[in-house]
């Protein structure tokens, strides 16, 4: 359509808007036009329900179908936000987890600062029905919630995507002034974090840690909480991993405590 | 739907919602929809093309029905906007007028300010196509206008209602918009982190990890830099003592990693 730019321009900045399985066609169309009316382009999508292309999507998306023919389709969550250094988990209910939660304009903030310092960012939006994983939640930075009508708090998908895209727009030029100095080094990016979850799950399998295996999921996902939230830099991910390694040797090799 | 009061309760305060000959009534649904969200009941249609009631506006309602029951219908603009004291016209384009023009969180701030002043406010919305009449625009105080993307600002007319019904939702919140929640725990104390530091040294010490000594103060500095960013709870620094007790314990006994 007319009005839109067709070539394979680089993605401008901005967060990408990441929607695991979603349901309906439609409502894909309809975030693609929100994400553009806010100058989003970077959608990526999960595992989407019926499949990719959709049809409904582009019917609903009228004028932002550049957006949907240049998304992502990936098979896991983990996969979708592999390069991103900052992500945000879009939920509508309370979680019970230790985790900043942030309003649209909080996470704008956050994420036009974290842009700032030239961190790529993303957006997590769950499916339709029952929003994200828990799982999916453990991988976030922070999680957003729109603070709406208590008695009707239900908002679709598209304007979830509206209502964040237009905070992140409208924070241009706000910045909060606030900033974590890194010297030599940046943040770990969430491939580099899944490295280190998989090393220390093993660590922690091998001694018996996560038993019994009923609570190993939420075992899990509370210790990805601690350390996503962290937020760790590449560097510091590297010597975590070598603490890992380090205290498996002290076990194997025992010197007195302390003694060097 | 269940969680919505159906009776007919004041108006609660906040602007009328006028849409002035809407053309679809999945829009007027789908506006009601948006103005239940940020707390609006007050629903003005002023020559609606399909008549009134409009099945397709209920169907689209879903949960906000109670909404449209209670929508006032009108002939003329000048009608809807009789008793209200201060009303801001909602735009997409620029207008030749000399009147004030206000962004979302503008527009809010200032209907929040003659609510706050006893001032009864509305916002007018133009029909989908062609938006507001340059007479109806007339009528106005002032001009909303919500900066959006120059190459794709076109605005489904739910969405532009649930950007202003937010940015008033938002406007009347107080807070920084971040908090953290913690539910059945609290922040440690330092004396628990220190615990937790001495126990993670003796087993890097053991493991051969602060090696050589010289280095040793930096690297411990490091170390306990990044666990004290991560501003773990009280649980969580407990967990992570049996993290270490684990790891050792994996080195001491191997197992097959991942086996359980």
């Amino acid at each position: 359509m007319a009005g839109t730019d067709s070539t394979r321009t680089p993605v401008t900045g901005g967060p990408a808007i990441v929607l695991v399985a979603p349901q309906l066609g439609e409502n894909i169309g309809a975030a693609a036009r929100a994400m553009l009316n806010c100058g989003l382009v970077d959608l990526r999508l999960v595992r989407p329900r019926d499949g990719w292309p959709n049809p409904a999507a582009e019917a609903a998306a009228s004028g932002a179908g550049d957006v949907l023919a240049r998304a992502r389709l990936y098979e896991a969550t983990a996969e979708a936000i592999a390069d991103l250094e900052v992500v945000i988990a879009a939920t509508a209910r309370r979680r019970d987890m230790v985790k900043p939660v942030l309003t649209p304009r909080a996470a704008a903030a956050r994420l036009r600062q974290e842009e700032a310092a030239g961190r790529r960012t993303g957006v997590l939006f769950g499916p339709e029905r029952t929003g994200l994983t828990n799982d999916d939640v453990a991988l976030a930075d922070a999680v957003l919630q729109v603070p709406l009508n208590p008695a009707f708090a239900s908002l679709n998908l598209a304007q979830a995507v509206l209502l964040i895209g237009y905070a992140w727009f409208e924070a241009a030029d706000g910045t909060t002034g606030e900033s974590l100095p890194m010297a030599e080094t940046r943040p770990a990016t969430k491939a580099e974090l899944m490295g280190l979850f998989r090393q220390l799950e093993a660590g922690l399998d091998a001694g018996g840690f996560l038993y019994p295996p009923e609570k190993r999921p939420s075992m899990v996902r509370n210790i990805r909480n601690m350390i996503t939230r962290a937020g760790w830099t590449e560097q510091e991910v590297r010597t975590f991993r070598g603490i890992i390694t380090a205290l498996i040797r002290a076990g194997r090799a025992p010197r007195d405590p302390g003694g060097d």
